[in-house]
């Protein structure tokens, strides 16, 4: 092995570890940490991140880089250089005055936004979201390989997607979406609104979650589930994937599909393969392959038929007395309800892509200055109106709703609802790839789908673009018409639209 | 400030941080990590270390500390300075092969121990414990700056202490605790074995734990109890303080004088003072300092009859039916139970300090080859029978009980008597500053005296040695007598031995 290749391997297994262990921090902060420790586990956080950022910008990086550049490498070690590359690329192209001047602004930002939604008070974030936009334009202009300054900021999350393959397949979708929901809105059917509230204990609530993950092949060796205000998954290693959710005692609903789709996250975790940790290549691909991962288990698997076929005689059983007049269909129906409705997080899977485009067109504009920001809380209103034909009355259930711009995500939006793009087009070659895949989740077999994820997404790492691996599994790009589709037999189904 | 000052600050800053990052990986993995976890979590931590490495034998520290020396400093400052001049030293002046084969070594030592202690086999391990010490041995001439090896190794976990000061010390103690010994064996009332036996739910021990850490003043918002299989407490800045129990359901004895032992160790912690958090002066003196802190809140006080005064209607409470015929006289008894036993972590105050001098001896006695390790199991025994009056029949009972050599932790043993020694003496300075303190125990009040502990010892941290600590607060250098004097003096009226 040439020193360069020696250099290079242990270098950027460090810093693999030194990410792990940033997230570990994170992880204890957000599930177990005393509430006074805050203030020194910042500072603690702060000198690791100082550290990392030392030794990802060592000028011996550009040297080792270039020469592993211009020699013939296999899969993975290609794809390693390739991912140190854009890392390196990014903090060495950032000057230090305007990270620190971002970190410090996003920082307060987040205070002001914090107040300002409890006040539902746009007028008193707006010179921050100023300030912020203007430090994210700084940042894209520094980053940018073409010139378009969205690309460069969406790279982050989404590397290699550009606003150009984004366009086409959101104007495609947003039309057929707000049609859909017309057609839904009319139907004759629909499920009363308070029909899964009730009396759900937390205890027997965790107990289902936890027999669902290990059903869907969550491995308990190598994982966790606790508690956090906000669910998540992080993964220190392939071997130490921990997900957490939060449980309301009148339903279950909002904890257990929390579970299964942070369990999606965090299968994909658990199988990017242990042996190679510590290359940067074992890692995810983006985030919006993540999040295809975590949609496909939520929606496409734990929101079908078949799988409550199965699941809910013991859904019944663990809440005694709940459920006793809710018949499969309506239970179906009743997770799978469709509204119009305000607020982002809350969205079911057809309203959800209208919330998402919504916010990538105005930030788009946003950070272009096509919009000032004095103007962002009234075509936000617009917006809503011509999507969703609703309206919020007060900025925190409209502009102010999502932290995302007070901390400085401007391009992250829109790797939400690729998340569902990715997962319908991957949902659809695991159709064409078990033709029994209905009665497999009907009969409580799920580790074939997953065995099946594993092969062809998890196990490669990042030794694919998010675009060839789409490729690769369907045969074709990344299409729209996949979601739609999904979307139009299931819903067409549960709100009996063609009957 | 002067540029040396500034980078002196920010450098020592930046390591105290990433010790508390490696303890909070080391807690993690006690009580939180999923199994599997276990070796990437190895890797992780091994980055760290080495990276804490780099950073504290940069050549720079060398020049920085001398300017800085040559300099008046105030206290804090100065203390400051001279534990990272300790730390330098030792980090500097081992050879890094040396560590490296020690690190290979005392890994393999340990799994060789963990099966020698299975089969209870000296033979299997005496190799590896050959081994250990004569790395230490070249350890400890790497950074003995006199003539006494021993010394060198003893400085890592008492800094300042020296075999010159241990050795009378523990004359002293040796033939009176034997004597005591001897009288409480032959006493007429004898505390039945099994009287606290029963049925004690793990739930009501942590709920009756927990009310007893609120009144000691433990602080909650910063700080946790947890359980993991060897109990410990884990400060990673003073705001963030967790203790670990284990709990086994036929007694809460163990468990509960675990807790408040770990406690003590917790009040240390959080007393450090967190505003001065990141300076090398805001940790603990040593561990023997430390160790008094646990000893004093386990033993002094919460072994005590008024404490008991106070608590014992509410332990009765909390396990109904299992102590209504014991009085409080007996319960007293029964957890000041004294018996000549062969393991050290089950012994009670009297014979603990015979299992420290008999494995100071021998460990004094290996290090500087006056004992080869072939002879080891027979003296043990042999030291066993004249200090205690009793004998292993089994390895596993005698020489391979504890871990620490196999660790190569050799010169940590006398840690555990220094802190009987120490806080016997605090005790008495205690007592006289308050001389109510048995009806503040018997009245629930502990605060007063964490507050004076606080103010002489906690928040102080490391702005004086051990034996300028112990003589500031008590008038004179450490004295064994202080401790003789609380034993005879409880002892003798909880077994009547005048009456």
């Amino acid at each position: 092995m040439s020193a360069s290749q020696e250099w290079f391997d242990e270098q950027s297994r460090e810093l693999v570890h030194l990410e792990s262990i940033m997230s570990m921090l994170g992880w204890d902060q957000e599930t177990t940490m005393p509430s006074s420790g805050a203030g020194p586990r910042a500072r603690q956080g702060a000198s690791l991140a100082a550290l990392y950022h030392q030794r990802l910008t060592r000028p011996r990086w550009s040297e080792v880089l270039g020469e592993l550049e211009s020699t013939e490498l296999d899969e993975w070690t290609g794809a390693a250089v390739r991912e140190m590359r854009r890392k390196y690329g990014r903090a060495t192209r950032l000057p230090e005055a305007l990270v620190r001047e971002l970190a410090e602004t996003v920082s307060l930002g987040y205070e002001a936004w914090v107040a300002a939604r409890k006040e539902s008070d746009f007028e008193s974030f707006r010179p921050w979201l100023e300030r912020i936009l203007g430090l994210k334009r700084q940042e894209a202009a520094c980053l940018a390989t073409g010139d378009c300054l969205y690309d460069a900021l969406l790279d982050d999350y989404e590397p290699g997607m550009t606003t150009r393959q984004l366009d086409p397949l959101f104007s495609l979708l947003r039309p057929e979406l707000t049609r859909l929901l017309g057609k839904i809105q009319e139907a004759a059917h629909q499920p009363p609104a308070e029909l899964l509230t009730g009396n759900y204990p937390r205890s027997a609530q965790e107990a289902f979650g936890r027999s669902v993950l290990t059903a869907i092949g969550f491995d308990w060796k190598a994982g966790r589930l606790d508690v956090s205000p906000h669910p998540f998954c992080s993964g220190f290693s392939p071997l130490d994937v921990r997900i957490t959710t939060r449980y309301g005692e009148d339903s279950f609903v909002s904890s257990f599909f929390g579970i299964v789709h942070e369990g999606g996250h965090a299968l994909y975790e658990q199988g990017l393969g242990g042996e190679r940790y510590g290359s940067p290549a074992c890692q995810s691909i983006s985030l919006g392959i993540h999040e295809s991962q975590s949609r496909l288990w939520e929606n496409q698997v734990a929101r079908s038929l078949p799988f409550w076929e199965y699941w809910y005689p013991g859904l019944r059983k663990s809440f005694p007395g709940q459920l006793d007049s809710v018949p499969l269909e309506s239970f179906l129906r009743g997770v799978n309800r469709v509204e119009a409705s305000l607020i982002r997080v809350e969205a079911d899977e057809v309203t959800y892509g209208l919330h998402i485009i919504l916010r990538y067109e105005l930030e788009k504009a946003l950070l272009d200055e096509d919009l000032p920001v004095s103007d962002l809380e009234g075509i936000w209103v617009e917006r809503m109106r011509e999507y969703l034909g609703i309206v919020p009355d007060n900025a925190a259930d409209g502009v102010l709703q999502d932290t995302h711009w007070s901390q400085g995500l401007v391009g992250y939006f829109p790797t939400y609802l690729l998340g569902n793009l990715y997962a319908s087009q991957i949902f659809a070659s695991a159709r064409r790839r078990f033709p029994d895949l209905d009665s497999q989740f009907s009969a409580g077999k799920y580790v074939p789908l997953r065995e099946w994820l594993r092969e062809q997404i998890h196990s490669k790492g990042r030794t694919r673009t998010a675009g060839e691996l789409i490729s690769e599994i369907s045969g074709e790009p990344l299409d729209s018409r996949y979601l739609l589709n999904y979307l139009e037999g299931k819903f067409s189904r549960l709100y009996r639209l063609d009957g």
